[in-house]
């Protein structure tokens, strides 16, 4: 195994940086450049020293110093508390480099602290979500998930499971006999308890997707209904150009509120309506995009064009797919004709004036209504590669238990639950593979 | 004094961040959220914890304990590393502002370690150097600085002096009986030593300050005599956008090339002639700005053009005061015409090709050349206050030499000492006031 050196603090100049190096060599590279026995004791130590190249003093430093296995990685680790100096920060580990050490790849420090036992793959999976965390709601799952969340759970299901599987496996040395050394019923009553516990988390994705990647709303409408205005109003500030020309709006304009803990991105897009502009035409070909990609679109007219309301959402509903989409209608200006209200044509269209903020917390309301948080301590899922190893672990556990009610044979049956294992496990990590791992410490940051 | 709190990492995204607390509540602070007694022993500690805001778990955190005087600050500090995110480091910020620390201001670290007596004035002055250096020369400058440096010794000179004053003013108790306490001879050796150093650091500046701050270096001619040529020949990229159309060079265009440590800026700019287009007279003007501002003026012409060159620059000379300023000739496109070498008007004028590269290392060799780095373990100066400080105390040790030599008497000498040691006690901050605190810690970065 490799020495790793790396700056762990965000990149830039700042009163201190911090350099991390982990490995078998760690304290060895540290000590050429610290002229200091860097780990005395057991425990982690934290001591001033000056870090040299050569007979050049580099910097005054401070150093802490752990042994395996008690470090972030597992292994041995120096953490080099420096000035934050851009030269400092490089020449410091240019030195580590030299002196043996190689520059780590991004999340490499999780990637050894997964391999040599001190996290799960969740776990670590959470640490790079903690550090993507931009408000309290992804923060908390992050940390949820970083102490343990509901892997440990499925980890503790899959041994049970693992168990039983031995046993079904043991049956088949005995095929001639017709003996059953795993109790079915005990089987059958652990994947009762293991689908109920997907069943839930799948359930809690929507929450904790919208919590972490928040939920992109399209404002869409024909010209100049007021949807700049109606995002001005709804995020309060001045954000969208507003004029009352026609067409103003040719970029997507996107701005974002956080109702409840959920960050709403909301998406202003180009009036729609036939164009023989070309510019205004490829904002409105950005308009069908960001639809194709919200998960709430506010579908705006105003009472002039109440009419041709309904086939207006025929057209759009001709345009793009709006499958899995929540549609809300918005009948915007209603503070220029207030008897207008009277004659809505049914209760789905919501009134409101964006000018004069009428009806605009009815709309905030119900933009933020499915996303209520569940009652504390219950897990939320957030993590997309999850939700697929649940909904992959399902599907066997459903061929499991066909199998075992229809009486199949010992080894149809497990290998059904082998393969319900093996999801189960690729969310804990039990199961994994380079490619899985891979793709997750790709998105990490170098120097974690 | 408050306890005081700041994020002392880079600001930003990254797998780590620093905070610092330090005060007399930094222990009793960190302690309300860490549930762990975070100084168990004499010596720095670093310990694992969880960071608590309530019952909320904001992170997993390393916490390393400073106990006063034993710390950055002379005070109880207590650092804090936690997860890079954004949310997480503000986070932990407020929490521990809502306990009762302050939000530090810029360099209050640093100020209260020198008000603590943990490092000198010109120490201090070193740390905000060390994190603005981005290249060899001026990190060695900063760090030769913060380990000590000239101050030391000027401050042990400074203590000499001073005890030469207080029996200088023993005298005057005893002005009736003609006695002295003070041994002018000695007083006058001492002058000589100090004045030798302060000579010799005052010559360094140039050097010191060309090593901290660069070269400023002007490219100037005619239009379409190849400036912009000459500087992508320099520093070795197309930097500048070059054609054959004069007038191409509006905006004055900077880049930097490093020779033996130190850094010369180049700008090129706009050719000078007489236009009628008004942004090329905004560009003109540009030029003689940039020229102003230079150390060495390049002033380039070519074959065709050497000429007039007598009178182009005696018009320069009438726009721009050149006093001070290092002015080099240098005639381009000779590849153009070969023979034209030994044509060349006087010595003064540097034939070279920017096109070929001819002459380019002789240009090279004579812009680096005034820099030359003194003998290893020489000191150089490189801090503008320091050398406003030096130059106020030799005014000073002047007088009091003269004093000594025309027999003034006690009283009147004693008065241009105290002066001398007045400046000479700002360099090491022996001698000090808020308005000089003020005006160094003010451009510090928060969290040192």
């Amino acid at each position: 195994m490799s020495t790793i050196a790396a700056i762990a603090t965000p990149p830039g100049i700042g009163g201190i940086a911090l350099l991390r190096l982990s490995g078998p060599e760690a304290h060895t590279i540290a000590s050429q450049h610290l002229r200091l026995t860097p780990c005395p004791g057991p425990h982690p130590s934290a001591s001033y020293a000056l870090f040299r190249n050569g007979n050049t003093v580099l910097d005054e430093v401070v150093v802490t110093c752990y042994r395996a296995p008690h470090s972030y990685t597992g292994e041995d680790m120096v953490e080099i508390s420096c000035h934050g100096s851009l030269y400092v920060q490089q020449a410091i580990l240019q030195s580590l480099i030299d002196s043996g050490a190689r520059l780590a790849e991004p999340g490499e420090y999780t990637r050894r602290a997964f391999l040599n036992g001190k996290l799960n793959l969740s776990q670590a999976e959470a640490v790079a979500d903690l550090i993507d965390s931009t408000n309290a709601g992804s923060h908390q799952l992050a940390i949820s998930q970083l102490r343990g969340g509901y892997a440990q759970q499925l980890s503790q299901l899959r041994d049970q499971f693992v168990q039983l599987a031995s046993l079904l496996e043991l049956e088949l040395d005995f095929s001639q006999e017709d003996v059953e050394f795993a109790s079915r019923s005990q089987l059958l009553q652990l994947l009762d308890t293991v689908e109920g516990i997907a069943q839930q988390l799948l359930e809690s994705f929507s929450l904790g997707n919208a919590i972490k990647n928040g939920v992109p709303v399209a404002i869409v409408g024909r010209p100049n209904v007021g949807k700049s205005t109606l995002l001005n109003a709804l995020v309060g500030e001045e954000r969208a150009i507003v004029s009352n020309i026609a067409g103003t709006t040719r970029d997507t304009i996107e701005d974002t509120l956080t109702l409840g803990g959920i960050t709403f991105r909301f998406i202003d897009t180009a009036g729609l309506r036939h164009s023989p502009d070309t510019i205004e035409s490829l904002g409105i070909e950005r308009s069908y995009r960001a639809i194709a990609q919200a998960q709430i679109v506010l579908y705006l007219t105003d009472t002039a064009h109440l009419a041709s309301l309904q086939q207006e959402i025929a057209d759009l509903k001709a345009q793009v797919d709006l499958t899995g989409k929540r549609l809300i209608l918005l009948l915007n200006k209603i503070d220029a004709d207030p008897a207008f209200q009277s004659q809505l044509p049914s209760q789905a269209v919501i009134p409101l004036s964006a000018k004069t903020g009428t009806g605009l917390d009815r709309l905030r309301q119900l933009l933020s209504n499915p996303y209520t948080a569940p009652t504390t301590g219950q897990p939320i899922l957030s993590n997309l590669r999850h939700y697929q190893a649940l909904q992959k672990m399902l599907s066997a556990t459903h061929l499991v238990r066909q199998g075992l009610t229809h009486g199949l044979p010992a080894d149809l049956v497990i290998i059904d639950l082998r393969d319900a294992l093996y999801h189960l496990g690729t969310i804990t990590g039990q199961v994994t593979s380079n490619e899985i791992l891979g793709s997750i410490f790709h998105r990490f940051c170098i120097g974690k």
